[in-house]
């Protein structure tokens, strides 16, 4: 006898996204050192962290350095100071949310990744294409996943209606990653109406709701009745330029019950447990960036990005491909030219034009044939791969 | 049909130790607004993060704040500084590592819990007392826990002798958080064996391996036969004050393998999957903790608490009440005065002394009767402590 691993690991499909594209990346830049490559693939931003973001965290690692003001372990939740820097952001969509509602964390991934832990062998529900978490998260523990199709002929936007009333766990992105579709309040009621009515729970990831342009829900808990059957994820990373700085949160409202178990207090046992806070120094700068003069500049940094989005979709319209997004999302979702797969287009903007982008089949089977791209880049190097591909498509 | 929740959480014993006894000093200080209360509960430290350190956040928050070197996404599993800095950290030891052996974390605690993610069924071995964290993970998977007596008997350093040949996870902690008891080589080297012959895993705590005194290894891997059976977990929490900055690592090898699959992949799996690595500020201050200068510093605040320590267990000594630890930890573990229960003797402590301790029945049920006492309080407040407790034990 021997030590049984987690056997469901072997039905992961091959490697996770990101890292098969840093693989071939690297490969390619190995063999030829001298090509400028351009990255417009992971959803990685490349502004700068804001003053007042800067101006904080340095304030902290001082108070770090002090006896006085020396921080040592802090709730596994967070400090009140960034739970209410959340909760004020989320009073500006009209959300009321209380203090022990929102657990601070160390980003959105270890969030998806981990809510699987509170909850037992349940359907899950997944829209295809979209952010690959979900579905490894829930392979990884053996759940039966079932995919929602978005497409073209559903704007990328499904909804419940021919969806069989039974209890599931429901993924939801809005803005969608990688599509860039976006909910509006009607339809994110049927889904929240159809939670309800099936018992089932929504995971709402809320990641990009900072490029919302337009009257579309920032929130989840904007919506009647979803307080009693919806977790919303959300992050700095986006919002923010927090990629490499790491804080999100989740929200679990105090009226979620399943099965007679009220899921707060179980996630709050799981974080507790399994994690003990995010850094005083990283909440001290999700604080400014959430303050009013701090979300001024991360939507500066946003409208800079925004921007970029439309010069791609210039390119594209030129060039008569199809696309989506770029308009409440950082992401350009377009149709591979000449009926190319995703990942020979990928091949392709990477051998001849020297660009990266996302196959779309990585966010799942719907995304075949479709390519994202996107606006994080730095204007120079969008403005220059706009020019090889108004050259080389 | 409503959404299963995870029922093995209703198997969880009460609230997480911590948790409580945060509680019960809230209440006593509410009640009590006038009274100073001395905290020598929880392992927090109090001496500030170290000049090094400082120095290179700071430095690292510049950095994030021009586009020319700030940072977003990093490796999940931590960048190349971080990861040699841990390498030549080990290297002292005679450890050697290579790179992917080696994954930067958010902290111990997160990677104690997250570890269970990549096994299966197995029965788990825990020494009582314990860091709790070990158990109430395994709990919340619902794995069936054996518990391996640790007691005055054995010198709280159980060893394998008696325990039936099968395969188990072996969760062991040296030095011992609470006890302070630390394994030699030859003791060591008996659970390797035993590993081995057994096909188990030794899951290695070493987060209190900076306090060791004497000749005692400070890493499972200077052990012959380790690579084949054992994972490390380690923190800069204790070593550098790092309990508010989070930054750990777990060490898989290569070599480590069950059931056919190698666990050095399915780790990088996981945290790939479910993590996102950690914050590129903390990787610069860990990097820096470890660097020369910056161990020396630590070095400087571990002998200023094991100074705290000393004078502790003096006071001990002169009211007669019988401890260990203290040597190569920061923790003293004594026996309850007056055959009182540990929560008994809590109760007394803080209600009649405001010096909150930590009950030894939260580590285990071998730990009733005993109680933790920790030396990283300022100096003034311990030698208030062991005032009040000479007159008042």
């Amino acid at each position: 006898m021997s030590i049984k691993v987690n056997e469901n690991y072997k039905n992961l499909a091959q490697n996770y996204l990101f890292k098969t594209i840093a693989e071939k990346v690297s490969a390619y830049t190995q063999a030829n050192p001298d090509k400028k490559i351009i990255r417009l693939g992971i959803g990685d931003v490349t502004l700068p962290l804001t003053p007042s973001v800067i101006e904080a965290m340095h304030k902290a690692v001082d108070e770090m350095g002090h006896q006085e003001t020396f921080k040592g372990y802090g709730s596994e939740a967070g400090y009140d100071f960034a739970i209410d820097a959340v909760r004020n952001h989320y009073e500006k969509s009209g959300v009321i949310l209380k203090k022990n509602e929102v657990f601070i964390s160390d980003g959105a991934k270890s969030d998806c990744g981990n809510i699987t832990d509170i909850f037992g062998d349940n359907e899950i529900l997944i829209p295809d294409p979209v952010y690959p978490v979900y579905l490894d998260s829930n392979v990884m523990c053996g759940r039966k996943v079932q995919f929602i199709a978005a497409n073209q002929e559903n704007g990328f936007l499904p909804l419940p209606d021919a969806i069989e009333k039974k209890s599931y766990i429901i993924y939801i992105c809005s803005p969608n990653n990688p599509t860039g579709a976006v909910y509006n309040k009607e339809q994110l009621k049927q889904w929240v109406d159809f939670a309800n009515e099936s018992e089932s729970v929504i995971i709402f990831d809320s990641a990009y709701e900072a490029f919302i342009h337009g009257d579309y829900p920032h929130s989840i808990f904007e919506i009647e009745g979803s307080r009693t059957c919806a977790i919303e994820i959300c992050s700095l990373s986006k919002t923010a330029g927090f990629t490499g700085t790491r804080m999100g949160w989740t929200i679990v409202p105090e009226e979620l019950v399943c099965s007679g178990t009220a899921l707060n207090p179980m996630w709050n046992r799981r974080q507790s447990t399994k994690f003990n806070g995010t850094a005083y120094i990283i909440q001290r700068g999700g604080q400014a960036a959430l303050s009013e003069e701090g979300f001024k500049e991360c939507q500066e940094n946003i409208a800079y990005y925004m921007e970029n989005a439309k010069l791609i979709a210039s390119a594209l319209d030129e060039k008569g491909i199809w696309y989506t997004g770029g308009i409440s999302s950082p992401y350009i979702w377009l149709k591979c030219p000449n009926n190319m797969s995703s990942w020979e287009f990928f091949d392709y903007l990477l051998n001849e034009l020297q660009i990266v982008g996302t196959p779309g089949c990585g966010f799942g089977p719907q995304g075949e044939g479709y390519f994202r791209l996107t606006s994080f880049g730095s204007r120079e190097a969008t403005l220059e791969a706009i020019e090889r591909m108004k050259k080389g498509l």
